[in-house]
């Protein structure tokens, strides 16, 4: 059973800041990031390159908006799907703060945060800043197909979203993590590579389950239970399992990777997904929302495919994770 | 200015435990491995599959040691050099423990006792697992060059260690990890893929001086001040930069990169490498030498190489980093 952590000393998000593409922009919640690119190059030469300046500008805007200096903050938690997470690597090295590298696929932000959280509970730093992001054009490349080859997408595939987002965690501030879960992985026996929402909504299951019996809290108690980037299908499949075990999450269950697109003027088949899919959208919009008072208790679970391109051609299948954190004011 | 971490609730190394490849058991310290592959295969059909089999073999090994049952480790902390990790995805997703995935390269051994022991220290779990691997046939297919190819290296290059280090952290033990220090990336400006040694060092003379200066220690603390990877070219990079500032390593440096092969009669260039060389050596022979008494503390510095192949194609240099762990009885 997960070990369910609560959080005393009232672990905040002081400030964050979302990046976003032109596609994003677009979208329909696309008003709310804080900047973006209107040709995704973010004015680099090559896409890893431009995934990178994400991640700069988002770190430098949250920062900027917690008025701290970077010397303030004592630790940097940052990962990217990119090949040994160099979209962070590269993108966080003039900052100047020690670094701890995370992989946890698309469930990073969420990861991030509950470890920053758990670090700051336990005295470990004062401040600490956690970052992610994904770019279309360096996953595509990367995970299925250069862009210029013209693939064509089946309708179960999502859309990699181009984005970041930062977080400025302290001990000051309205918006607190009051608790987190860190995920088992999960493997269901799932191969297409196309499908990533089915590899992990069984993660997401698993989480959601023990959280919920290990804390006293029931589904009624959330304005919202986002997930990540499960999209069309793996919503579907999410709230079906529960459901057969009792539990409805179908009245506050909304999805990072269903906001972002709109499904039928955007053509990006089952949703967004994407390291940067939930930092973005939870930076970007969700935390505003609860800063304005709209919402005020969240359960955000980030889900990751822990596979690569290798393993799926040697046959085998794709393990999830799903790693929880619960926000409020 | 690095935050050092002072433990004060003494997280320990309960247990470890070391697998390694033919090669490494052939060196010179190859007796106090404690399970090794005669053909480097584990039993498995590809090399990434024979990697994912040592860290589970070395996992399981360490469980089996401490005594304790999986469903007593709370936090399964890991991370490997190949793409997205899935040496320790596919690895260890049978273990059935929450997982946070890291990437600090070859630094991943000393960035997860840190985080383990931070972990611990902060109430967050009871007991946690560290573990990491390489493997040289699947890092050469990924980074360089399929072996088939037969490609010549060059006298800078390092041999990536066919190895995995697993360690089990809990609050009772002899070997405690008194202090941590999480390093800054740092880049030199190095862009040689054959020459990591040199691209590391100003990160582990870095991280070494902010520990001189943030705690109230001298070399001449420690019996050992052992360093991960750096190899012959790095080591020596490494001593110079540090005499420069007037902290002089000479007499107690040792680097597992240079424990693990003999120089003459295994021809593996500048030393050994990889995650698993730091992990293999710290479990298999250096924590070993210290609970029976023949060295009572030193500085372990994990060093790792923050590129991938693609950004040194796009020209960009190597960022690299080195995280420490005071470690002593």
């Amino acid at each position: 059973m997960q070990k369910f952590i609560k959080f005393e000393k009232s672990p905040s998000i002081i400030s964050c800041y979302s990046v976003v593409g032109k596609h994003e922009k677009e979208g329909p919640i696309g008003e709310c990031f804080d900047e973006y690119s209107h040709d995704d190059t973010f004015g680099k030469k090559s896409w890893e390159q431009a995934e990178s300046e994400m991640q700069r500008m988002a770190l430098r805007g949250a920062i900027n908006k917690s008025g701290l200096n970077n010397d303030e903050i004592d630790l940097l938690i940052a990962g990217d799907l990119l090949n040994q997470c160099v979209g962070s690597t590269y993108g966080l090295v003039s900052f100047d703060i020690p670094y701890i590298g995370i992989y946890g696929a698309c469930s990073t932000c969420a990861l991030g945060l509950a470890l920053g959280a758990s670090l700051l509970e336990g005295g470990m730093c004062e401040k600490c800043a956690s970052v992610t992001s994904s770019h279309y054009c360096s996953s595509e490349r990367q995970f299925r197909f250069p862009l210029e080859y013209g693939g064509q997408r089946t309708p179960t595939s999502q859309w990699t979203v181009t984005g970041s987002g930062a977080f400025i965690l302290g001990k000051e501030g309205n918006i607190k993590i009051k608790s987190a879960m860190f995920g088992k992985s999960v493997d269901m026996g799932v191969t297409d590579i196309n499908n990533m929402g089915a590899a992990m909504a069984p993660a997401a299951v698993d989480t959601i389950c023990s959280f919920l019996q290990n804390s006293s809290h029931r589904v009624e108690d959330f304005d919202m239970i986002v997930t990540g980037d499960l999209g069309y299908e793996g919503s579907e499949i999410l709230k079906d399992l529960l459901l057969s075990k009792d539990i409805d999450i179908r009245k506050n269950h909304v999805d990072c990777g269903l906001l972002i697109y709109d499904r039928f003027s955007q053509d990006k088949h089952a949703g967004g997904s994407g390291c940067g899919c939930s930092a973005s959208v939870l930076a970007g919009n969700i935390l505003k929302n609860m800063e304005a008072g709209a919402i005020h208790d969240i359960l955000f679970i980030g889900t990751g495919a822990l596979m690569n391109p290798m393993t799926l051609y040697q046959g085998q299948s794709i393990p999830s994770i799903a790693h929880l954190v619960h926000i409020g004011r």
